[in-house]
């Protein structure tokens, strides 16, 4: 599973404290994390991952690959700007939405077009999007929506 | 000006009559128009454009441009799928921004990213965003943002 | 039709007035042209087609309309840097290359990889170009693919 | 240091045994291998990096992650079609082409574009690119040439 973990480059402790977190638990449990790649809670949920051994996934707006946060294991320069948030988007099987900036909000818009779970931690309250009070909500919902998404029950 | 109009492409009576007499009073002050070449608020702000003799430019989210609507005056395919939103908003200097669909709202936010005025009618209230009740108010409030965006007082 | 016209920023005399004949052939007999927006070729084929009465369509590869030479009729910023070359591709029904820069090529590549017709002027020998002399051949050649590609014999 | 491996989709046998001793002599060099993560070429090139142990990033056409090769070891979907060349390349400090398709042309005029480094094997004999004979000499010009670009001599 690729979650997506999109938040402001420049958070609070606190979304910061929440998205390492997420980060962390997504890795624990096998998933890949996927971020714009810049600081704030993309970096945050990257060393969470990258920590707990797990991959972080990095599409950067700009060229320059040096331009990624250092907890970054897989670092893709896209050059499309504001426009890699539909990238991140469509990388992913689930969203988790970290705070309140415009880039985030267009990530959890373009999410929830194309169909996908968003859980959000205290982000924009639009309808679709999944509200949960911490990260262990957060990882468990992302999960439990994937799993909803792509394992149907099979009933003999 | 270039004026991306926004909205569902599936909307209500009042949303056509609305995107039309956009269409039509930006086109009649000289301002192209810019949508995403669908049905729809699309459409409508189109037809409005073109009946009065402007320009409507289609940005059109597939590969053929038999998929235009019959009112766009250049369709241009993309094959960017959703992510046509994003040229949509690049295009514009301003977003009129109608009804409340998730597509309408990833423009929203990719324009406020970048800076953008956005004029509302009928759309999701974001911090930003410039609420209006009509048409004729919605495009006066595009100008005097644009003016202000590009204008600077010059004084002696 | 639209036809996408296509060669380096920095040409020499002939291949900017190859493109400017060729921009003006096109406006004349109704194409809309489509260019990268920039200067040399691109404001040559634009100059053709505006002088003639005719549409160009500039696809920018910055964020910045005014970075559109003065002869595009209608300027889009797109943001996406040499990726707008794919754009430019896509807008297109028939591609006219001229010169041999790289952006050039990528262009002529995307163009066949789609199963575009390409006509070239002094262009990269390629196979799958339609390679001619000059602008009234390039012309020609460029609505007889479109031709055969879209109106196909219906004979009984 | 990331190294694209380009090349049809469909490819011969000599071809898939290239790519899969480049992806392979690569990832074991420590350089993550990035593909278009479709079959042919993009296959073989995975497979070499995986059963090397080094990572395979594929980046799809589509939507669908299924669509990636079985060794691709991060999958991410972009909805672009073709212009996800152009991400391929600007994912990449080094171009390897395989191969004469017009994909694979594009890539290869993209990344001159860019000014990147372009190693061919069997390719498009365009100027700049680095012609060589096989995948020993690949991955050694590969090497050589990123170092030159990047780790500029120092001395006194």
């Amino acid at each position: 599973m690729y979650v997506a973990v999109v938040g402001p480059g420049t958070a609070t402790e606190e979304e910061l404290a929440v998205a390492e977190e997420i980060g962390a638990r997504l890795a624990s449990r096998g998933a890949v994390v996927v971020t714009g790649g810049l600081g704030g809670v993309m970096q945050a949920a990257s060393r969470g991952a990258a920590q707990a051994g797990g991959g972080a996934v990095g599409l950067l707006p700009g060229l320059d690959r040096a331009e990624a946060n250092q907890w970054v294991t897989i670092a893709l320069p896209t050059g499309l700007g504001e426009l890699r948030n539909g990238l991140v988007v469509r990388a992913a099987d689930v969203v988790i939405a970290i705070g309140g900036a415009y880039g985030t909000l267009s990530e959890v818009a373009l999410a929830l077009k194309a169909g996908k779970p968003v859980v959000g931690v205290g982000t924009w309250a639009i309808e679709g999007v999944l509200a949960v009070v911490g990260p262990e909500e957060a990882v468990e919902r992302a999960f439990a929506a994937f799993g909803q998404r792509c394992v149907p029950t099979q009933r003999p």
